[in-house]
């Protein structure tokens, strides 16, 4: 992929992931600022929490504006056309699909470039992919959807994560192995929502109910 | 600015913001260390997180005993005179948009001193201010005051932030720059109080209802 | 202590906190994903913190796998056999206190060892042990148990943490000194358990109620 490729695809999960955090700002009633500020921790939690840990100062949301400009314009988008976004609800988990791949492949990948066992690299991909949301629902008190059934969300990232680090293991060819592991969870996730595959929960009774 | 005046200021700020915490964790029952958590997490959590995001180490929170003896106090004093602290509310509201406005002016000045872009500097300004108040919130389990309907207290904060930025792309002088671009934080937040000046929430029907 | 003795006990805790998040999770009704995310946060939170903040990168969770491979480990056993675990619960109490020990007095230790001022070098072994279990109960928008009235849980970290910054000080055989600090930090912690020992709550009556 070219660079330029690459960072057009970067935005469009930005944007994606920015109106995720948006739309359920306006849902629970935050005012403009709560708005922005959810499609700005949606679009970017993930991936300042990998920047923190691997010591990348400032982390890319801080340090380059269209990260900001982006988001911004996804929660301006969602805030004062609520209705017509809803509407187009499915392309929009479709993009969302997308930036969990890319988000997921490139954290990876940032990780690795910067020295970390393979081993904390995938885990930092995968936070790099799922983070954002996860910031998001607990900005305004809910628990992580990630965290509860939802249709393999977070394996979908791993995947992507795994793949991308035996193909740097490898040594294959960097392009080819980041577009395949990227592929490979969106494929997966589409397929989950398709299908309802999702994780169990513990067969275990409550004994006070 | 002197810089005794300014980390006396800058004290005073840590004081009124560790009040605002202390309150509500007496108000949410938590015991004494959880008083003194909040207390903690209002005074300084904004600036632990841009101190964090600029490469800082250790942030001032954790390398000048000063923040947390200064916090403990204000804790300390909530905790055992909490009634009398509830009849100074108006006053206490002052100091808030004093510590408000200081925060927000020396955070964005503290962000470009370690090279960080403008529009990042900004955005790490207004964190700096807000920031306190988000965990405080968030560690009670409310959703942040600052993304609900409130009299323009984020704005406040980007004021001050984008006001402080100007100047120094302008190479104005930094100590007038600095008074200004707190004092027209202080001054809005102070006139939204007074005037009840709120930012707009999404114009969306919930079908639901 | 020799090092093998030492991160022996280093997982011994890791596992016994990643139990009291799998516990949780399991409680919550997380599927198997959001389970051992609890896992790991539960057990490694306070140690991200402090790292993040001394400038430890990559903090030792993301750095060595062992303690990812620790949390899963105990995340896994609680998920199918979750009955069980409950049934051990006392012991499972006892582990955490020493982990809490461990954690609280090698969190003051590496905190010294970067260079932080020794009061802020307490405040993070203590947020080293008690860190984790506030990341666990926010992850299911819980008020963290430790705010609330639990038999001195932070203030036995806090004497772990200041006997280690004393001994320290002090110049005394640093193995002899964690080995006294951890030991009176579990003590309290055992003792306030039995005897059902907590801090005050702020003496004051609801208006509205």
């Amino acid at each position: 992929m070219t660079p330029l490729l690459l960072s057009t695809l970067d935005l469009v999960g930005t944007f994606a992931f920015a109106i995720s955090g948006a739309t359920l700002g306006v849902r629970k009633r935050l005012d403009l600022f709560g708005v922005l500020t959810l499609a700005f921790a949606a679009a970017t939690a993930g991936g300042i929490f990998r920047d923190l840990v691997i010591g990348a100062h400032p982390p890319a949301a801080f340090g380059d504006w269209r990260y900001l400009a982006t988001a911004m314009a996804a929660g301006v988008v969602t805030f004062f056309g609520y209705e017509q976004v809803e509407r187009v609800r499915n392309p929009v988990q479709m993009f969302d699909a997308v930036g969990l791949a890319l988000f997921a492949v490139a954290g990876t990948s940032k990780a690795l470039a910067f020295g970390i066992h393979p081993v904390g690299a995938v885990l930092l991909g995968m936070i790099s992919g799922i983070g954002g949301g996860m910031a998001r629902d607990l900005l305004v008190t809910e628990i992580p959807a990630v965290l509860q059934r939802r249709e393999l969300y977070a394996v979908a990232a791993l995947l992507g994560a795994v793949l991308l680090a035996i193909g740097s293991w490898l040594e294959l060819p960097p392009a080819p192995t980041a577009l395949v592991a990227a592929f490979a969870c969106f494929v997966l996730r589409y397929l989950a929502i398709r299908r309802g595959w999702m994780l169990p929960v513990a067969n275990w009774r409550d004994p006070s109910l």
